[in-house]
């Protein structure tokens, strides 16, 4: 095992944090030295280590094996999540090492739980920084999602192979023009995301950010009562329209953009995830607009924005649906796992993995009934391989035991029930806000113990990354040959 | 298809339980005619019914197909508990229909979830017919899983097919062999445990009473403080010993007792379960040791005691472990979900599931790392074919979505959020005590609404048929051809 190409792409990944970092610093220059200095600083370190990175280890093999692309996506994603903090030390929100941690993890896997209170009175550096990190974990996630992980074949995602992804040696070259396809792409949508918001109304700082936190499904707003400062339905509909776009799997834009083909209808997790959201803002709607003083239309949007920011996995609130009942509560808590579409920046369980649990229920069912029956699964029309299906459950398996253990070493650390469980949820789902007083939608994470917040970072990233994709690395057999 | 085996099967069990509820009504005819009336009546309305039902009946075919035997569960288990309830509002206790069907349901699935309060001061005949309700739903179920179970295979348990089971014409004469072989052996052990009860200073009538519900791993207990009521550790660890017999495959008593066979440390199901009691226990009672006031000694009967009632779903509590904090409600929590082996009568996921799961997480991963290699998953020493896995997972996959849709539907009746899930976890794990101020170890369900109680009976009957098994018959296929 060469670890050169993981070298290199670090060394990359840095020098382009080093650069973003200097986004923020010219932006508090003139309100703020100190900040300035910090980001500017940290910048420098970033590109420094990202320089050597990259020269020391520029003569890299072009072809990737599995043992080396499994180490360069733990690796990546930990070392832009420990240079991501460093600016909030140093910045004047001065958060000692676990928060800044905690913080730039939420960032970077675009969770959107936030250690930070007092936000609106925040530098505007600082407040940028957070967006820019969800943006960049946006976009490492969905080229992750593309081009690695059905190569690596984690959770049944070989189900996406093209044949790129069958030969490593294509690999390298073809991922350049995918990556960068798919960069555009992102670029555009939040351009337009940000035009609509400055358009109904934002400022144009506050529309930058949110259509920055909004389109990666990421979550961190600039206000502490986070989306609910903006009491704009336009403003509301807009983000909800753009989670939703951000829950999309990105090859349909892809498809779209460069060979015109309008393939959405055709998409099965696309039909999947509008049936979804539809029935459950129908249900939840009909249930709060019964129970409350809203109307019809005021519970709609209420519901809708805070159902899509959940299953989306962004963690925007307008509302404290806690205090809708235990009801609405436990819906939540449910819509904390599923996730948008695979191939998209939700996390989550995703609807793929839905889709094919629930023929999987179909078929063992009519098996039952026709014991010399032959039931095929099919998923967009074709045969699902045996061993796709039995991988998709594994991860299945695999999430309720990852979620048991963080739930228990959350309770370890003196935290209740309720925000034990919710926690170890909303972090491996990476959505944002969990339930019960303390971490719930009109709470915060920054009272909990630095034990606590490793723990949530350390699912936040297990989360991120599929689970498997970084408990292979604890295995034996991983560094055996 | 035709019913009439199902007729004259049903007609068989109403019969049973119309002569066991003769018992309680010697029992109460000394101390008060109202009771005594009571179950003579309702044991009359039994026999007569079965009776009818059994000469209605007498042509059954002797072949029995698949959809026969799901339709003949349901009904065996719906029919007894609606029966097994009447006693209970027409004795001194005065129950309406809802509060005895979830009595009964508790029963014969055995649960062993009270409404009842006040037992300590209850007739000696309706505590009697609770354990013999209990008693009967343990060797019902055993003969379920044994005889039944792999035929329908449900849930993967075609892995515990005998030749018999594969031909179904010989299920009916053969069965009938081996019901009596279970009959024998559970008799003996009940008879066993009822003696060292006495011995260790319970009155024969608790002693009986308690081996009644000790044996089936039911739970029902003749005072309101349950087993707790007993402080004497020889009795609590008699209690543990006879819990941990209950839980394990009848079938190595079979082998042991009627072909000389000792198989125990052979099969998986005994060295898995073991290890689980074993590691769980020292856990929780390190824990409760350093976090209490209680001597080691004191801590590990207490948690042994409580830990081995919820993994075999037996139910009895000796302490109120929700006062032992959070860690330990969420371990609780967790635990409940486990069960103990398929094959007795204890309910929940079952150790030969978790051992198929863990095993498939290891082939998954190393099957990563290996593309090209081969694993193949084996259960006793034999390679397991693919079908029976994906089963298993099926069967995961519909306990989460059957606990998620139970959960939500209690919420709807307006409890909280720890009832609510608890509630569903329990019912479905016929385990017994919740989570919770209401529902806990040292709650009661009574003050639950009559839709939960109904909720909850349902959850108990889904569980304690493997789910599948009911919901086989809400299909449109099922009653197509």
């Amino acid at each position: 095992m060469s670890f050169r190409i993981v070298g290199f792409t670090v060394g990359i990944l840095l020098c382009i944090l080093g650069i973003a970092q200097i986004i923020p610093a010219l932006i508090d220059v003139n309100v703020n030295d100190g900040n300035a200095n910090a980001f500017f600083s940290c910048a420098v370190v970033c590109m420094f280590f990202g320089g050597i990175l990259m020269l020391a280890n520029q003569n890299y093999r072009r072809k990737v094996t599995i043992r080396e692309a499994f180490v360069l996506t733990n690796v990546a994603w930990v070392t832009l999540s420990v240079f991501g903090a460093f600016p909030l030390m140093f910045a004047d929100t001065n958060l000692h090492f676990a928060d800044a941690f905690f913080e730039s993890v939420s960032g970077i896997t675009t969770t959107g739980s936030t250690v930070l209170v007092g936000l609106d009175d925040l530098s505007h550096g600082v407040l940028l920084w957070r967006s820019i990190m969800q943006w960049i974990g946006g976009i490492a996630v969905i080229a992750f999602a593309i081009v690695l992980l059905p190569f690596l074949r984690v959770g049944g995602m070989q189900l996406f192979r093209t044949e790129s992804s069958d030969q490593s040696e294509k690999i390298v070259p073809k991922s350049a023009q995918i990556v960068m396809a798919l960069v555009l792409i992102y670029c555009f949508l939040t351009l337009v995301c940000a035009a609509l918001y400055a358009l109904f109304g934002m400022s144009i700082f506050d529309a930058i950010n949110h259509a920055m936190t909004t389109v990666p499904t990421g979550g961190y707003s600039t206000y502490d009562a986070s989306f609910g400062h903006f009491e704009s339905p336009y403003l509301q509909l807009t983000a909800m329209f753009f989670m939703i776009l951000g829950g999309l799997p990105f090859v349909l834009y892809a498809a779209l953009v460069f060979k015109g083909r309008f393939n959405f209808f055709k998409d099965e997790q696309f039909r999947w995830i509008m049936g979804m959201y539809a029935g459950f803002i129908s249900i939840l709607s009909l249930w709060l607009w019964l129970h409350s003083e809203y109307s019809l239309a005021e519970s709609a949007i209420l519901v809708g924005f805070n159902v899509v920011s959940v299953i989306t996995t962004t963690g925007y609130a307008t509302a404290d649906y806690a205090l809708w009942g235990p009801f609405v509560v436990i819906m939540f808590f449910f819509l904390t796992y599923l996730g948008a579409c695979a191939g998209s920046t939700s996390g989550g369980i995703k609807t793929v993995r839905i889709i094919v649990v629930a023929r999987s229920v179909g078929v063992y069912i009519r098996q039952l009934l026709y014991p010399n029956g032959v039931f095929v699964l099919k998923y967009q029309g074709a045969p699902m391989k045996p061993e796709v299906v039995m991988n998709i459950f594994v991860f299945f398996g695999f999430y309720v035991l990852a979620n048991a253990f963080l739930t228990l070493a959350l309770a370890l650390t003196g935290l209740d029930f309720i925000t034990s469980i919710s926690g170890a949820a909303t972090a491996l789902a990476n959505v944002g806000p969990g339930l019960g007083d303390t971490i719930g939608p009109a709470g915060n994470f920054s009272s909990l113990s630095d034990t606590a917040k490793y723990l949530l970072s350390l699912g936040m990233l297990l989360g991120r990354l599929e689970l498997l994709t970084v408990v292979v690395l604890l295995t034996p057999d991983f560094w055996r040959g």
